[in-house]
């Protein structure tokens, strides 16, 4: 693997499952692997699970790993031709090859404005790190993408499946703030790829990007689209098509025991009790968001295996 | 040991004591104890001696540290049943169990509010990390207690006495802000098990939590307190009756010269010179405020060995 | 070597320089020497290179990092005697001392008021590190230098210079906000330590401490100054004079390609591109900027050894 920014990046998913499955059975198997090796992680944003699950994945591989929050006082500049004279005072040209000649890979977190569409679907920041920066790179978490997120979701799946293709419904739910598409995003790409057969069920106006979502299912009616799921994974992210807003915060679409009938409920967390899910379903033997939280260290770690082998 | 957030989680105080001063002369010895074993340390106030003592505390046991200085982005909820819709956006049942998974052992700082004293006193973060984590909890100072201060402290005065039961006073001091009691609960619990005479002097209205005093004589008179004191630690706390405010600034109840005698003076540090206690004192042979700075490393060091063996 | 604090610090500086270029071609090639031996470092400014590259520095000699960014909630007092009963709550003489035993060696950032020349230049927080640490100290950009950035500097004109004793121009640029002259002030005082040809230019007004260029030629013609220069370096400072002031903002001294001539580019970054210097000039062949910003590992490593060596 060169990169890690987007599913795509993944050429063999069920191989990748495997060995990641088995690297949580011998977290230190590869602890050589990463010795004089070092993981820059920048973060644009602030970050829990990404954080601690990511450098833990990079500590087990024997790796050193640097960490740095963004601050106003590092304010990058990212067009070209720029007179720089009011307030950015670095240009990401030297900033991504400075850092390079530090890092073997950088791990990049930049959410999205949610704000400018076109330049949150630009990934400016992700794109020129990997554009000039010299060593890979890897996302945790950007404008419209989370994709340690997703391939911790699919080992979750695979662990958990107890049919060959289960039922996996991704179901939006009401949040009181304006939340990202890139989870959503991911997981339905991630599902495209995986033995799942997938449905996403929204309100009218929540339809996510159309080149993401073209080939799923979508229902508007979430009774229907539970119906005998294996897995639901529910979600909330502010509208696409009226980019940004929260224009819904219908508490019908909250997710409860009696709608999950006997599926396994998945959610990225952090979760928002009695809005976004019941305590009943959270406190639930059904509930695996903490097994999924867990597959963050080693989603991190065999893509960063992978990314090490490949140096 | 299975947790270290309170004074009586220590069930050897004299066994605990010796192995602190031997792992001072030799801090390497346990180098392997942790290996691959990682702690998590969680600040929700901020810190200089707790944060680098611990830090290396664990490193010289071997062990990896992985530090979040939690900020206004992760704002937890404590309260079972809520409707998170406001400015919580994760509950501690999902956020302890989570962490607990990348970590194996979780070090918690967070104080008091000094303003709602049953919720300070319920240690309602504190608890309840040790409730949902499913790994052991060290306090780095809550709202009420701060026992690697404590433990330090009787290390300090271990290897310092120069008699069998050698005289402690407790003196309060006069300080502008409002600081909490943590520090001096602790240290009064510590006191009463190790092998000394106890003495607690403050002005009258500055008594602390009676549970917590009850054994030990309290003496208005700060002149007679001190008499033939042996060590002398001064703290500040703000009134826990008039819970959190500071009532009184008189500057009488400084340390000076004169008053400690021939006493050995301590303090937690940090410590404001010629408000606590006069220059001359910290500047002289009998403060020994640097060697107590030094056993927190020792301290969080034999704690986080005793819990490292009992995993 | 005992500190690095200044150029003088340095005491053969063509062998620390050959040394680091063996540095570079192994950096590992001494990951023994810093075992069991901590760095603190301790920003009092943020920081992106110095922190990043120092960081890793101190790993590639095996050593532990341990980093604090100092906020508001630590307001150190360096004056003696005072009564610290507003704002201040901790002294210099307790920091210093108890940060040594926690560190082998102490790294400080801590930038000029620009508004208090006898303050900043009294460098009373370097200073006071320095007078009250029990080890050693290392200078991450205090109020006056830069040495660890003058370092790096000296070692990419050793690597690229082409002939004995290269022409080395320093030429002032125009930049938006009031800059420190530290980064001028060290790499003036080390090139007088190597084998070049040194030059000043910079508008009438914009002269720096006298002490520090008194034997090195100023010549106020930039076109001038240029004239078959190896290497340029372009630096913004604020006026040492008009102490901290933004007297001129000239474009006309920015560097451009035709000025460069066939000169090698230098800047310590981070840079603001067509404001300090055009595009065509770090996007060309002659711009050695990123190789410059790699050298601050192996300039922080060298200088790292050489203490640990001593300790």
């Amino acid at each position: 693997m060169k990169n890690y920014t987007k599913i795509k990046d993944i050429s063999n998913l069920s191989e990748i499952i495997k060995d990641a499955i088995l690297l949580k059975m011998n977290p230190f198997e590869f602890e050589d692997l990463g010795k004089h090796k070092t993981l820059v992680m920048l973060f644009f944003n602030s970050s829990l699970r990404t954080r601690l699950s990511t450098e833990k994945a990079a500590k087990n591989l024997g790796m050193e790993v640097m960490i740095l929050n963004v601050n106003d006082a590092w304010n990058l500049e990212f067009e070209d031709g720029t007179i720089m004279n009011v307030d950015k005072s670095e240009h990401i040209k030297e900033a991504a090859r400075v850092i390079s000649q530090y890092a073997d890979i950088i791990a990049v977190r930049a959410f999205p404005t949610l704000q400018d569409k076109a330049k949150d679907e630009s990934e400016y920041i992700l794109n020129n790190f990997k554009k000039y920066a010299t060593v890979p790179i890897v996302n945790m978490e950007s404008a419209t993408a989370h994709p340690l997120q997703a391939l911790a979701d699919a080992i979750t799946i695979t662990e958990l499946a107890e049919k060959v293709k289960p039922k996996v419904v991704l179901s939006w739910a009401p949040h009181p703030k304006a939340l990202p598409q890139a989870v959503a995003n991911s997981f339905i790409e991630m599902m495209q790829d995986l033995e799942v057969d997938l449905t996403i069920t929204h309100p009218e106006g929540y339809e996510l990007n159309e080149i993401i979502t073209k080939d799923t299912s979508i229902n508007y009616n979430q009774d229907e689209a539970l119906k005998d799921a294996d897995f639901v994974y529910v979600k909330n992210w502010s509208s696409y098509k009226d980019y940004g807003k929260v224009n819904n915060q219908d508490k019908n679409w909250m997710m409860t025991k009696a709608k999950l009938g006997h599926a396994k409920f998945m959610h990225c967390l952090p979760v928002r009790r009695n809005v976004v899910v019941e305590d009943t379903v959270l406190d639930s033997q059904q509930s695996v968001v903490i097994k999924q939280a867990n597959n963050r260290t080693y989603a991190a770690q065999i893509v960063l295996k992978q990314i090490l082998e490949a140096l």
